[in-house]
């Protein structure tokens, strides 16, 4: 039932993402980022990890009875307590998921439960049915499977999908898989696994080494239906998928037969919300929502920008909330940028008159990053005492 | 001849990274970033674009002179004029190379250049054949490869092979490959092109939808042996792959049995130099030199690795030059990382005053984001009133 075209987009900001340092967000500002993820089309919202503090418990809680559209998951430990405390977290949520799960690679088994395969396993099934008795939707994690072999975690996914997960999150935990391997991993569970039909298989990236987006991605293309990310890329350490890269890399590539419900033009506007409200930097070289990531500068680009959008840019700005390619002036610009520029604000240059400009323009720029409006008029009045300007 | 497992890192800062709105450098700043990239070990420094301005020769020239283990490299576009200008930047270089190209995507084709495929080619074979007069290593860019279909591309490269380049750029200019395509595509010309066992392959990845990384690593699986890269992956627009990143995925992939020159513990050092001279900023979630690349809030993952590194952590911190993990203590920490801290600071607890500290470290914690010392030595106070602490 699961292998339509839907990628469903479970948001983890307000868990994964608000657990990184410094980002500590209070109820209200939750509730707004909720209400903003709600309208952008996310599918899930994970609002929080309800056991862990009372203000926690407190925004899941808060955030169950506002949101209209999306699933409100609580994370939980494979622990009674947890998963009883999560339920009462999400009782008011009009559709709620609890997503419980533990470590399945040798790494935590060993180091982290002192435990063994078997034990595990059982600690899976109990903590499923336990949530059973609460929610229909139970999502289960398997710990760093990225680092599990795929033989046991196909044991592990077949026992909780009998006791009634309906969906399977496959975390890379510590970002180290290559995306052809996390493929290969949702690739063998799909062919391996008895019932795997009937739930859906999902990815949880993270981005120690800088390939969460292309893992996410391979993982689709394998067969998984859902995304675990965040706005602007936040979470634990290098941080988790990009949201907004996972969602455009879908969008412009229709070949793959893959759609998310979100309303892309909502991206930016809501990367600043997140990134205003936890203080938290984006980057200006950050794909989608840096704000260097429409912007063009060099010579060459700059002049194929203007003849032809399309030439160096694969995505309309506008389609993800940005207005306008910004054409940034430096000492790597050329004379059509100059000209373009120069025209904006009111200067028809004839050929001999750009290049006495160019020249002027080059000096001005070895000595200072951006060229702003007010120098082009500077150096307007440098050629005009040579040549009369027309005005645009 | 090149099929042996070291991966070139083309390291390209000083050009395509400073092509960047606000990054300029003047050329003393240049000069440090050049000695500093040469002791990292990257093989080739691309200095700059010497034909575009005034100080970007220079800063070429002054970089040639100074650099004593890299080849140093300066771009042109497929013009005589722009050739001559690098060769004379380049010529106290004690390894020089040219790096000299055309666009040839269909879409450059038509709309930049207003040009047909043939014409293109007789462009780029006088662009090699030209620069050969002045240098031996010649790199050849095919602009916008990532669009350009791959029997035309393949075509391409042979007339610039025959013509004398030593190194084969395929670069994905617009950042719209995933990995598959952009590895199939370097695999492609590995089986079609004559005389391709000859020349080095170059992936040239741009992040426009998060996935430069990803593309360069699948390029060089497929038999290219080089990576164009910039420190923190600066660039236009999302900018380029990131150094740092493509570096640690080969290195802690050893199964891939590829290898760079690069001395990783040098890594952050160069990543803060970098940010400093351009005042780029790095986002704290950034891979490998942000802020928080190895920073544990949560108290799960605290809990992992205090019990054991490897839980969470596939690389040593101090392989890329970072001296400690740090565990943050927030309201997402849990018991152990409290009393971890704790005893760091002198506090011995029992597993009754742990509680007790906790539930105290929780109050605290819900009303800031991060707990510093000076408030554990606080609560300590409070637990000691109830039940005597023992000085660790």
């Amino acid at each position: 039932m699961m292998q339509d075209n839907k990628v469903q987009i479970f948001d983890t900001t307000l868990r994964d993402g608000e657990q990184v340092p410094g980002c500590k967000l209070d109820t209200k500002q939750k509730l707004i980022i909720a209400e903003r993820l709600d309208l952008l089309g996310v599918n899930v919202i994970e609002a929080g990890f309800p056991v862990s503090s009372p203000g926690d418990f407190k925004s899941v809680s808060e955030i169950s009875k506002i949101i209209k559209n999306a699933t409100v998951c609580g994370l939980t430990r494979a622990v009674e307590n947890d998963i009883k405390v999560a339920a009462e977290a999400l009782k008011y949520a009009k559709y709620p998921r609890i997503h419980t799960g533990i470590g399945t690679s040798d790494s935590h088994i060993k180091f982290k439960f002192n435990s063994t395969r078997e034990a595990v396993i059982e600690r899976a099934i109990k903590a499923v049915s336990y949530s059973k008795i609460f929610v229909e939707d139970v999502e289960f994690y398997a710990e760093d499977a990225g680092r599990t072999d795929n033989e046991f975690l196909a044991r592990v996914c077949e026992a909780v999908i009998k006791a009634g997960a309906t969906v399977l999150n496959i975390p890379d935990t510590t970002g180290y898989c290559l995306p052809e391997e996390y493929g290969a991993k949702m690739k063998y569970l799909r062919e391996n696994v008895k019932g795997i039909e009937n739930v859906i298989l999902s990815c949880h990236c993270h981005n120690d080494l800088g390939m969460a987006t292309a893992n996410s991605i391979a993982g689709v293309i394998n067969g998984a239906r859902q995304i675990e990310c965040t706005i602007n890329g936040i979470g634990e350490r290098a941080g988790n998928t990009a949201l907004e890269e996972v969602v455009m890399v879908l969008k412009q590539h229709p070949y793959l037969n893959l759609e998310t419900s979100i309303n892309t033009k909502l991206l930016y506007d809501t990367s600043i919300l997140v990134r205003e409200s936890m203080g938290m930097p984006v980057q200006p070289n950050k794909a989608i929502v840096g704000a260097n990531a429409f912007a063009h500068s060099s010579g060459i680009h700059q002049d194929g920008v203007i003849k032809n959008r399309e030439t160096y840019e694969i995505m309309d700005p506008e389609d993800v909330g940005v207005t306008e390619s910004a054409i940034i002036l430096t000492a790597r610009s050329g004379r059509a940028a100059l000209a373009y520029r120069a025209k904006k604000i009111g200067y028809e240059l004839t050929k001999v008159q750009l290049d006495v400009a160019y020249t002027s323009f080059l000096e001005f720029a070895d000595q200072q990053k951006e060229i702003k409006d007010e120098d082009i008029h500077a150096i307007m009045k440098v050629v005009n005492k040579i040549s009369k300007i027309v005005m645009a």
